[in-house]
């Protein structure tokens, strides 16, 4: 089944992206935007049919990959 | 309101930085993980109350900045 990891800073961590992308922005002249925060997805197929397993696999992937836990939080879905 | 723009790779397009998280996941024992990609996700707030106004805008926002349409695809999601 399809899952994705989505990773994002956490509130109070500075953002340069994020920063860098709002500034763009309203170069651009989308000048209505703000707090703009970058973050990053990760999406794979996981072999198996059980969805709470799979889903306690990719919490397991990202702790010890696809974040750091330190200074980002993330959020799991899983697709059947 | 809030909104969030994801942006991945449309198919058929190398990923090295997906290819390298999947070696890394196996290398970590995680042998039935497969068609490993990442993308990134920008969240914003638009300051206004029309939804379909936001979500036009966050579309022109993906076109003009925030994708590159030739290799990648995006989705937008409002929060209202």
């Amino acid at each position: 089944m399809r899952a994705t990891v989505t990773v994002n800073l956490k509130e109070g961590v500075l953002d340069p992206q994020g920063k860098a992308i709002e500034h763009a922005l309203h170069n651009l002249g989308f000048s209505n935007v703000a707090e703009v925060r970058a973050g990053k997805v990760i999406s794979f197929l996981i072999d198996g049919t059980d969805e709470a397993a799979a889903r306690a696999q990719a919490v397991e992937m990202a702790r010890k990959l696809l974040a750091n836990t330190v200074i980002e939080r993330f959020d799991v879905e899983v697709h059947p």
